[in-house]
This record gives structure tokens, sequence and C-alpha cells, in this order.
């Protein structure tokens, strides 16, 4: 399946904090083809580092989606079945206005100068791509992580608009210590001398702190155990200790990599507005409680977690589900057993497959009887 | 209790790495009297960021020592009935030899020609501490953390030499996950350009990386319940986002103002070499098992855990339990109900405070028996 990313311009778009963006660019990719009725639409949320290159092999770069085992001919959201949306979010560095965007008003990229967003304002922004594509309502709107948060603002944003919704190893308010991790990373960046204040577009980005950053964030994608069975405390190539601060465990090597790597394809302004965003995003402000909040969910929910996700525990999940249970909303929850902690969303594909599968398969038939 | 600090030169000592250093300096305190017999002495090891002063008010700073609660009169180490030694573990910034030292070759601070230490060799120093006091047996060796892999090589470096070993939220080899977080804190001190090789001496210090490498771990040190009950969501001062960068949340307020803080106290460079130290730990190097390890032990053993401290689990300390139960050495194993996660070692005073007391006396009577 190829993938191609496509673009759409909208004039302008209002956001939480008063503050507005024109125009707003968004990239996206479509699978699948949309059905005579408009009604086998289903939107993929991506989590923090994602992009709109959910599925297949990029025309631009060769590479499959980063949620490929999932969404194909014959797999969990079955393209053969379904015509499959994912956008790269507001705020993003991949497509979609971003702060590396060219800021109108200076002709330069916005840098700092970019609002601080929110998941509620990358919704507003997918609702008018979904509007754009001539869809009025959707399927399923489903993604892991941040793209679970998308999942639950689309519910109770736009209920009407959503047939289900399955929100994945996610959460309705981001906690104490996942906002602690996002501050880690954040001060990475800015304690970085080449942030210089965002404004490091002309020069050389904070490639250190933002290499710092990723490595804070695989460890909280990682289980102690996956760690274990994945490194242990193997050496690099040796037997024995060198006694320096030479990368020795190969637990070292692999972060230093896979920090120095995020560099060639993040922007360390999108890294602090994204973050941002997860960290203000709670369902239930201004309102009573979690289930309050919820009461504007019309949508079935399917709601998947994972034993060994430390960093969005299935307690987050299970909040959820007792919230929606008791305005007595369609809910379904399966807590899976995987050694992969956060990253299983991405890894543990049988068991998510045979979910997802038969969630969509009844949400469509329901759709087609009501 | 006053607590004053005390220094002893060493001519030299030689390391794991083949290295030797001359002269070493230790900084230690004691509390309470050593009995005529000198059985009545007891070792507490500290932590990664700990010093000499255990207990007691400091005579230089005021300030009471970082075990206060666990060490006094009348406290689980009684100092009424115990000559209790704590003192700053080599490698360290507080008094003993480190890499702030003054290098005698060149006349100018070690900085990163320190050679490379090792938990072994911070043991070996304190062995030569306990000689220059006139001590040829402990009664005990405790501590936390770090502290604990302290107790463990004494165990099994220095067997005729301890009646009994507490280690505490500690572990016999370092895990992937341990590794990782600590390589994250040296990344990001090493990427900080004040860092400069580690020639800050005359300068200032990388101030911003060692920041962000000592929120990284408090993150660690708390749990996910305690830093919801200590910070929740709660903003700091307002009622309303403000949509900028500033520290909003508590959350973020209290690891950026732990972060600075922490810069007055401790030296970057030791920051490097102690978290190597740990990283290396490892009672199973060159072993079979750790029961094989852990055979040359002849030790009573009071091992401690606590069941929300997620950087040293649990199962880490059972590991242990299980080798020395297989030698069928005498230990003891209490797992401790507690939310506070790995400070829990440093907080929860009760339950510890009743455990180690009956233990100690236990030993010292056995060993009066004897």
């Amino acid at each position: 399946m190829i993938a191609e990313t496509r673009f759409v311009q909208f004039e302008s778009i209002s956001l939480d904090s008063g503050a507005s963006l024109a125009p707003a660019d968004v990239a996206y990719q479509t699978y699948g083809e949309l059905n005579p009725g408009r009604s086998n639409a289903i939107l993929i949320e991506h989590a923090f580092s994602g992009d709109a290159h959910a599925a297949g092999i990029s025309v631009e770069t060769g590479k499959p989606g980063w949620w490929d085992s999932m969404i194909g001919p014959g797999k969990a959201f079955d393209t053969d079945k379904y015509f499959v949306i994912c956008s790269n979010v507001l705020g993003g560095c991949r497509g979609t206005t971003g702060p590396s965007s060219i800021n109108p008003a200076s002709g330069k990229p916005y840098a700092m100068a970019f609002p601080v967003i929110t998941i509620a304002d990358m919704v507003r922004l997918q609702k008018m791509l979904i509007g754009h594509l001539g869809i009025r309502r959707l399927l399923s709107v489903s993604g892991g992580s941040m793209g679970g948060m998308q999942v639950l603002e689309w519910a109770v944003s736009y209920p009407e608009m959503i047939a289900s919704a399955i929100p994945i190893a996610s959460t309705a308010r981001h906690s104490a210590q996942q906002i602690a991790f996002n501050e880690v990373g954040r001060q990475a960046i800015m304690a970085d001398p080449d942030w210089n204040e965002g404004n490091y577009y002309d020069g050389k980005p904070p490639a250190r702190g933002l290499a710092v950053a990723r490595m804070v964030g695989h460890i909280t994608y990682m289980s102690d155990e996956s760690m274990r069975h994945k490194f242990g405390r193997r050496l690099r190539g040796k037997d024995s200790f060198g006694f320096d601060f030479s990368a020795e465990f190969e637990v070292e090597s692999y972060l230093r990599y896979r920090g120095s790597q995020f560099v060639d394809r993040f922007d360390a302004n999108s890294y602090l507005y994204i973050t941002k965003a997860m960290d203000y995003f709670d369902l239930t402000n201004g309102q009573k409680s979690l289930a309050a909040a919820l009461e504007r969910a019309t949508a079935r929910f399917l709601v998947i977690s994972f034993t060994s996700d430390w960093l969005y525990p299935s307690y987050q999940s299970q909040n959820m589900v007792n919230a929606l249970r008791s305005r007595n909303r369609d809910v379904a929850y399966c807590e899976l057993p995987s050694n992969y902690g956060h990253d299983a969303f991405l890894v543990e594909v049988g068991e998510q497959t045979e979910l997802v599968r038969g969630f969509l398969a009844s949400t469509y038939q329901r759709e087609q009887a009501a």
C-alpha cells in the first residue's frame, strides 16, 4: 500500500487561548476508499512524536507508517472495508502548522510566538479536515497515548460526529508524574544554549537538549522488564568494564542513538508545545467530575490498556471506564497482558487486532441499522 | 545532638580499575560512644547524593542530618547504645576525595582525570576508616539505595568484619532501567557546554545540565501516587492556565526548585563518577549466580523494601533474600507498605525503627554470647 501526504489549508482557526492562527495547514494521509454513503470513515490519532504517515509505504521516504501493523488490507483497521484518515497534529513539525511554520506577520518561523495550544485545538482542526473531506460522521476515532486524549476530546466536543471511540493506553487527565516527565524534557531543551529562546531556525537546533529529552521519553515508553529482556547488563562489544564514560552498556548506546536520531526528524519547539498541550489535558476542567465531563459523549467505547504500561497505567483507563459506566454509556474495557510497557500499543498487534476488528464491525452494523 | 565532620587522610588507596589515589581523604561523623569492648559500632552508608552528616545538628550548617529521624538517642540506631559512624563516599564532593579534590600531580582539581571508581572501592576506603577508628568488627552496616549496595559489598568483601547487614530499598545489581536513568543524568550534564569536559572549577559549573539530571532523579524517587497527593494538577498561585511556558503546575515549580537547589550543594563530576559506580555494581560479576556471590557473606541480614518503590523495586530485594536463603544464611525480609516510592527509606520512620531496633538488639546479644 502506497501512502502519500496531502495538504489542505484553512483560512484560520480559533484557539482555546483566545488567539487564532491564520492560515492553518494540515498534512494528512488516507487509506482505502470512502464508500458512497460516506459511512466508513475512521480517523486515526497519532501519539506525541507521530505524524500523518500512519500506514503503507511512504512515497516520500519509502518507510512504513507508524501503525502499519494495524492499518491496511485485512488488518485491524481494514482498508478493504474502511476509509482511514490520519493527520499531523496542530503544533507538529510534519506538515501541519506548528512553531516551525512561517508566521505571516513576520515572514519568519513562529518559534515561541506560536500560541500555546490544547488537545481541543488539535481536534478542532481535525474537525475542519473531516468537513473538508465531506464526512459528517466518523465510524470511529482511535489512537494510543496522546492519540487517546484526542479520541476522548472528540467524544465530548463533537459527540454527534462519531459513532465510536477507541482510546488506547491513554488518560482523561495528565497526572503530576506525567507532567513532571514532560517538564524535564522541556527543561532539557530550554537549558541548551542552542535553543536560544526558540530562535534556532537560522542556525543549529538544540540537538543536545532534544536528545536528552528523548532519552527520558524512551525510558518511560519501555518497562523495567522489557529493558531487562532487550538490554540486561550486556556490554557493547566487550567483556569487561572500560572504566571510562563511553557508552559501555548496550542500553546506554541505544538511548544515545535514539536521542540523536530523534533530532533529525523532530522540531524542539514542537516538543515544547505538544507536551504542554498534553499537560493541559484534563477532561474534568470546568466540570464537577470525569463522569459529568463524559456525559456529553454518546459514542460506543472500546478502551484498551496494557499491564506493564507505567507511563499511562491501567488505572487511568479504568477511571474513564468507570465514569462512562456511571452514565450508562456503552463501553467495553480490555486490559491486555504485555511486557512492553507503553510501547505495547504499537507492538502488541495480535490481541488489539481481534478487539478492534470485532468492535468496528459491530459498530458499522449498528450504524447501518440505525 | 551536635554533629561535627572530621577528616582523616590515608596515604593511598588501590582501586578496582588498577589505578590508585594518593592521598585519600575521608570526611566522617560519629554519634554516641564506642564501648570499651569496641563491640557497638555501626556503619551507616549514604545514598547517591548524601554525605557524612547523617544525624544530629551540623555545627557547620545548623541543619539536621539526612537520616536524623533514624539515628540518635532512643531512635532506631540508638546512640545511647551504639557508636554510629557515617562517611562521605569516595568520589563524593563533601570532604572525601573525589573529582573536585586537588590532584597532587597537577595542583588542580582532578576533574575527569579522576579514576573511575566502584562500590567496592568506596567500601575499601571505609574499611581503612574503620581500622583507623580501632574497630575490628562492626555490629552492623546499614543504608538505603546506593547505601544498600555498599552494605552488600561489605558483606561479601569483608565478611569477618560485620556481624549484621541491613540493606534497604536496594539491589545486588543495577538493572538496565536503573542504568538508563543514570545515563540520562550523565548525558544532561555532559550536554551542558559549561561542563567543558569536566574542567569547570575555574568558571561556572554546568548548572543547567545538573539541574535537569536532578529533576529526573526526583521523579524516580517519588511514586505516581505520592506525586498525585503532593501536587496533583494544582496550579501555582492562579486558577487558570496562562498559556505560556512558565512553571504553572506546582509539580513543575517543585522540580525546577529542587534542580536549582541541588546545583549549590553537589558537584557535577561527582554525579558522573558516583552514578557510574552504581551502574557497575553487580555482585554476580565473575560469579555463577547471586547465590554463589553471597556465599561468602556470613552476617545476619535484615532486608527491607517498600511497596511503591519503582526505582529499586521489591523484586530486587527478594532476589537477594532468595539467594541468601538458598545458602542457608540468616535473613529476615520485610516489604513495608508505603506510598512514598523510593523516598520511603528516608520517610517511613515508624516501622523501620521497630524492625531495626529489634534486629540490632538481638545481634548485639548474639555477639556478646559468642
